[in-house]
């Protein structure tokens, strides 16, 4: 590692060195924590291959490269041969490398460089890198028709819900999740850059200040409401919880998806000015906390448990019935949680006089339909914070299982 | 401070600690670097009273968030009176404050928060906030058309710009620089808020992985093209150079700019895909510097001086006659130079399969007529990088003097 480099991991992302120790350990199954010293010597550098993929439970990074490809290509040998391109470019980009060795600088003649370079200084920044695949996928050009999961059914039209085709689907997703924004690009553009031929962008999206923890190890961050967001999440460090809300298990459909997940993506613009012209009172009767402490209605401290039940003077539940903690609360789903990973968002302007800003919720379960789905339509129907809100893009992927050392995304539905 | 923001400030922000330092010392004209303990304990707050506005000659932060804005009152006592109202949140923003004491949960009653919230557990981050004004605030809304200076002009019509209105222009502009994105966010976003019914949002743009430096204490950045941007840049540390070629001098134009600076924004998008497509020897020879280290051509090491005039084998000089670094260079441009202060962006992506990416290039300069306008004559023209980019945005701004601990932004112009 050179001079340079260094410089970066002490200063900007210095973060990741603390996060990234937690997150190997996790991904390792090691349930210890480095201490200072060795997190300060870690190379930040999260572990690729495991059972299930890296960048779901691992500790939430500060920023987010999201991008949704469609493949344009109907034959099947040139999008398995991508996919182990691209793993082959994972590997080596999650370990702060070059997508090839002496990429950038090592094209000779006409040929281009096998590396962008832009992220050539710079250290691994806990980079993840997901892969899902789309309910598109699973029509007739790949045959793959038959392999499609029951639980990778279309989501329902919700109320309220004003989507963009040009922000929603696609046949695959790239979630790049780095504490360095530009190594979160540089790995998702250079995919891109090798998919040319057989996948093109469909849409992308950058988040920065990541929305939630996915680790007791972490704070929890604000979203642009300016409320404490994802306190109750599920955590890296609760594996029962994960098994039963996270992992799809052996049995709960195609042997292909044991070990994986579901990622919902869900572009919600915040009407931020009118949520600025409202009441403290009223901010904190919508989503059910206190906005300084994080605490719920009712309790005094952030981790306090939620109770639904508590009475105020007027004899109505302090947390209202139609706030969005309530709604959102595994209490009010039969006991449905989903692990949360979004971040927020600022895409420019609107064109007419405000801020285009919001949150790209990103979320993991098991089952969507039992799961995503119950929530967001209990949310869409009665949640007092949607008059804030609007959903302006929605995609769902099934996430496949994690990757051995020779083996490649996806290798368990293709091979 | 808190732990929580303790742990923020040691972790994510940890560059902003040494260079908000550095910032500092030259904010206040101080000579010496702070030594690393000292740095360590710096609360990462850059000055914002002074000679010059703060964002200029800092160490460039590692995010931006840019905002433009209309004036949609025609009343100039609201206008100062915003200004006012701005430069009191803007002392305390950038001390890592709220926009009033208590802002976020001080809210009683009917009254919205004074403050947004989402930096509440947030270190000042080295947040700059540094204020201009647009041409089109000289017109006779506000009677000011007596005082806008010759310097500026609107720009001239560039061969191949591709301008967008939708992102040109504006009556103001605040340029939030620091090392946490969501500070500089919820800066912007509380200024907005605050101007709500005297200005809107006319566009905005959102910017990582600086793309120049402004001190020589700063590793220098790499571009999406790859490449280290910004060796040759005007620093910091070279106050001569700066009186030369940014700041405002009395005489230069009318008394009310002596201080000042003059800032362009460009909205450079980078064709990336077709970049990606060359060969590493066009790229260089495109650029005039070596991918890897950044050394000119002919020379070996980034720092080495441009010599244009060493020739190759062919008889032809290395650094080409239509090399990006030529025809930048103050050699062909009379002696002109800029103190280049841009970032890198990514928008999502364009809708024809391609990533929206590109540079935000802003620059400040004491006469756009005689540095900004001939250099980018010069590129337009000539520079064989145009192929691989083009202009989609374009601003100017008169960049006012600094605010004394009890003065306003624009004072000396509205006083």
């Amino acid at each position: 590692m050179t001079q340079v480099s260094r410089r970066r991991l002490l200063g900007i992302a210095g973060a990741g060195v603390a996060l990234a120790g937690a997150g190997a350990a996790a991904g390792a199954g090691i349930d210890h924590a480095l201490s200072a010293p060795e997190a300060q010597a870690a190379p930040e550098i999260v572990p690729f291959h495991g059972e299930h993929q890296a960048g779901i439970v691992t500790p939430a990074q500060e920023h987010l490269h999201f991008a949704a490809l469609d493949v344009t290509t109907k034959d099947r040998a040139k999008l398995v041969s991508l996919l182990r391109k691209w793993t082959d470019a994972a590997r080596r980009m999650t370990a702060g490398q070059e997508v090839v060795q002496g990429g950038a600088v090592g094209g000779a003649g006409a040929a281009p460089p096998g590396d962008t370079g832009e992220a050539l200084d710079l250290p691994a920044a806990s980079l993840t890198l997901t892969i899902g695949f789309g309910p598109s996928l699973f029509d007739d050009r790949f045959g793959l028709a038959g392999k499609r999961p029951a639980a990778l059914a279309d989501l329902p039209a919700f109320p309220k819900d004003n989507l963009d085709p040009a922000r929603s689907g696609g046949d695959l997703c790239i979630q790049a999740c780095a504490n360095d924004p530009q190594v979160a690009v540089h790995a998702v553009r250079n995919l891109v850059r090798i998919g040319f031929g057989t996948t093109e962008v469909r849409w992308s999206q950058l988040g920065f200040g990541r929305s939630a923890s996915t680790s007791t190890s972490q704070v929890t961050p604000r979203n642009l409401f300016g409320f404490k967001d994802g306190t109750n999440n599920l955590k890296a460090e609760d594996p029962a919880a994960l098994a039963q809300h996270v992992w799809v298990a052996p049995g709960d459909g195609p042997d292909w998806m044991a070990g994986g997940s579901y990622l919902v993506a869900r572009r919600i613009r915040m009407h931020i000015e009118t949520w600025d012209r409202t009441s403290l009172d009223e901010q904190e009767r919508i989503v059910g906390r206190a906005k300084g402490t994080g605490a719920p209605l009712g309790q005094s401290a952030e981790f306090d448990p939620v109770d639904l039940h508590v009475g105020g003077a007027d004899g109505e539940p302090l947390i209202a019935t139609d706030a969005h903690i309530r709604l959102a609360s595994a209490e009010n789903l039969n006991g449905a949680r989903i692990l949360r990973r979004g971040y927020n968002f600022v895409d420019g302007s609107d064109g007419v006089g405000h801020l285009e800003a919001g949150l790209f919720f990103i979320c993991f379960n098991r089952d969507p339909r039992t799961q995503f789905v119950p929530m967001q339509k209990a949310l869409s129907a009665k949640d007092s914070m949607m008059e804030y809100v609007e959903h302006t893009g929605s995609a769902l992927f099934a996430v496949p299982p994690g990757v051995t050392e020779t083996g490649y995304w996806g290798e368990s539905l293709f091979a």
